[in-house]
């Protein structure tokens, strides 16, 4: 036998990213935990939200590391730097955009998601059966048939996008897979409320259609989507000669929480052969609860629906899902073959179903695995009561307001979402929105709680988003009286 | 004052997800790191794949928990359930794809983040400051300029996707935001090799461009794409009224390991006004490594990058990247204002640039702090060193391959995959191909490596793709005997 080219001796030691010592990296795991866990169990006792001093912003700026310092310093730097200037999201005073406050449990989830570190892209192994039995749950609970289907993905953005990826291929009458929108005769259209996350525009732009495809339909006095106007738009738009291929219903929009008549846009969609997808970002899940689910009426009929699993559902960032209510149709739009993705009747390389087939990523992590154990540990009724506590604290917010001689209430739609300024006795509406933006700053600087903007009108809007299970009655007590308190001292500092 | 409406007392007491005890969730959560580093630190003592039995899989098929079994339940679930099945590439012998091992402290840095839970989607905080210095660091080690961009996403496939946005963006000569690809005049096309990743095809698909829209390029012996094709196929085009708009360099094919002449590739670019994006999922972090930078000569040029961090670079899943030579032309690409996105100058909401607006997602996860704490635990140098070795180590299989008589070596690149077949003394090619396939799913199912399949030129190759920091001259060793053994056993029983 001639000896091989190849057949070079490895010249090195070999080495790997292991430890010398497990029982070394084990003892920092431990401490790593009792410091988590002790920083959740104190959270309520920290600022919402504390500005990071120059000299650890600075630290942020270090070269690329050439030499490794090893673990402990680099876990130093983590609770020198990172954690004590973290988002706030933990905190039961932080109402910023629409941001979950996750759970311990749920930390844990991932840490062993992270170690057994499987990719959901493909293959048979008990990970992927976990992401298909979440799926499954998920039909379950949004009343969605059986022989729908879905994907786990980073969040609503993501999961927007795949279900208007699969309207397109359904709806488009062309072959979009093969030859793209160059082939349309006509532009695509679709609906949606002015009130429309821009995830859903991005997400339009992103798959090509332009934001000339997105026609913004006004909304009522409540926010929600005026159905007559949309379906003058349609009946418009087709006599244009125009293609309208598809309606996006809102289930909580992200100024106001309203939920749009669902019912009503499954009939209309049902009536012009339209694609049905639903942004139920924040408010699908709502569906767990009884008292919650009649608002929902027709969410059930939907082609598509995105919702989080991070917001309201509370676990770690970041995990959403997209369901579909025609798995071929889903498979359909993102399925290509390859070689090296040969499928085999036994083995790793088996199982009928792999998610790579289902959306656009090949690499997924197992954002599964905490969804799984946190509703295995909670049970679903759980979720609903919480989502039901938070509305009611979202009604007595708005009552405290409206209490409240200096106080304005400008929104308190169905749900947990709360909008209202600082007015004192300030008459001018630039004077107020200053104001307010200065209130909601010094609220946030002063640590005392984290709620963002709406500008609703023209008007700068305090606004409170409650999707938190760490808040509390006493929570608002005190931010309201905090926001009165700043107001006063801003208000009389102009004067 | 009058009572308000909404002043309603909370009925219920209020409840959280946080548990009574906190002691108890810390005493779990001690012994899941005990009982993870266990396994992390015993993993060659077990199979690299085992088959669910049919009472395991049954397991996942029950109804949705409406009421809580609690964190104990759930966590022995996952113990009897999922880990003993997990897809297996902690193992040093697993092979399969191009999927990372991970690491014990890059699943102690995930829990951490899942504990602090931020959003990296908007805001100033320290999360956000994380991640921007990988990415940072990322422009520093692979050579781009100060001026670039990037985003860390969930791989590669989406990495590829915000590469060609911008590109479409930036070349389209339309405004393709605003009036998406219907107005455009003619097809646009890109270009790349015919081994190039179906994530590339499917990206162009998501896009709204059609697989018509990208033009396979031959390949020549040596798998790296036929720059002469290349320029004749945009010339044509061109005379044929289509309009090229970017060229896909490969830094590691998926089937080969090979490396296009990226330098050539930046040249032609530059030459027709293309733009210049590089699939380097597998093989842009080599540029780490002294001695294999060489090969990736040219990719400095690039107009976009987008690699894996959880493959080569064993990060947990999911984290890739994509770098944008030119900050301003990502950022226009996917920023899209919005009254609740509105950015104060001070607090939680300042900050100069929210990575929201430099992809399509709104929600993101901290997959940054698991490059940030493992980059400062090794430093990069060590991550050269492994590349080194796992390329050593391929030489070393395909030289096992080539001495045995058994044995027939198919391909091997210039990296990490050697592509080969047991041959024996069959010389009917179509049996070839059964006998391998049958070879490789007793490889898998009797636990003792997890290679997949490539198909080359017609022929099924077992393909070994080394990007495992557990890997061991031993392991190859073992892995060529059983090889053997297990194909004259079907050589044997098939005669």
């Amino acid at each position: 036998m001639e000896a091989s080219a190849y057949l070079q001796p490895i010249t090195k030691t070999e080495q790997g990213l292991d430890p010398q010592d497990w029982a070394e990296l084990r003892e920092l795991g431990h401490r790593m935990v009792d410091d988590v866990i002790d920083h959740l169990a104190t959270v309520n006792e920290r600022p919402a939200w504390q500005e990071m001093p120059a000299e650890v912003r600075r630290r942020f700026q270090s070269d690329l590391p050439v030499d490794g310092e090893g673990a402990e310093k680099a876990y130093r730097d983590f609770q020198q730097y990172v954690l004590p200037y973290a988002e706030g999201n933990l905190h039961p005073r932080f109402w910023a955009w629409v941001i979950g406050a996750g759970s311990g449990f749920g930390m844990l989830a991932d840490m062993l998601a992270a170690g057994i570190n499987p990719n959901l892209g493909s293959g048979d192994h008990a990970p992927a059966l976990v992401e298909r039995q979440v799926i499954d749950w998920m039909k379950q609970a949004l009343g969605f048939p059986a022989r729908s289907s879905g994907l786990l993905v980073t969040g609503a953005s993501m999961a927007n996008i795949i279900g208007l990826a699969v309207a397109r291929h359904v709806k488009a009458g062309i072959d979009v897979k093969e030859n793209g929108l160059f082939a349309s005769p006509a532009r695509m259209m679709f609906y949606g409320s002015d009130e429309t996350h821009n995830s859903v525009v991005k997400g339009l732009q992103l798959l090509g259609f332009g934001k000339q495809s997105f026609c913004p339909i006004e909304v009522r006095i409540d926010f929600k989507i005026e159905i007559a106007a949309l379906r003058d738009a349609i009946r418009r738009h087709k006599a244009e000669g125009l293609k309208p291929l598809g309606v996006i219903g809102n289930a909580g929009t992200v100024n106001t929480g309203a939920v749009d008549d669902l019912a009503a846009l499954a009939d209309l969609c049902a009536e012009h052969d339209l694609w049905f997808h639903i942004d139920g970002a924040i408010g699908a899940p709502l569906a767990i609860s009884a008292k919650l689910r009649p608002m929902l009426r027709g969410m059930e009929r939907a082609d598509s629906l995105a919702f989080d699993l991070h917001k309201w559902m509370q676990m770690p960032y970041d995990v959403g899902c997209v369901l579909v209510r025609d798995e071929a149709q889903h498979r359909e739009a993102f399925s290509e073959g390859a070689g090296y993705l040969s499928r085999m009747p036994r083995g790793l390389c088996s199982g009928e179903r792999w998610f790579s087939d289902y959306g656009p990523e090949l690499s997924r992590g197992f954002r599964a695995l905490k969804v799984w154990m946190c509703l295995k540990q909670h049970g679903l009724r759980k979720y609903g009561e919480l989502f039901e506590q938070n509305t009611e604290q979202a009604g007595c917010l708005a009552g405290l307001v409206e209490s409240s001689r200096e106080l304005e209430l400008i929104t308190r739609g169905e749900l947990n979402i709360v909008c209202f300024r600082y007015r004192g006795r300030v008459c001018d509406e630039q004077a107020l929105n200053a104001l307010n933006r200065e209130l909601l700053m010094r609220l946030q600087e002063q640590g005392i709680a984290a709620p963002s903007v709406a500008i609703l009108g023209g008007r700068f809007a305090i606004r409170v988003s409650i999707c938190n299970h760490r808040s509390r009655r006493e929570d608002f007590d005190l931010f309201v009286r905090e926001v009165v308190r700043i107001g006063r001292e801003i208000e009389k500092s102009a004067a």
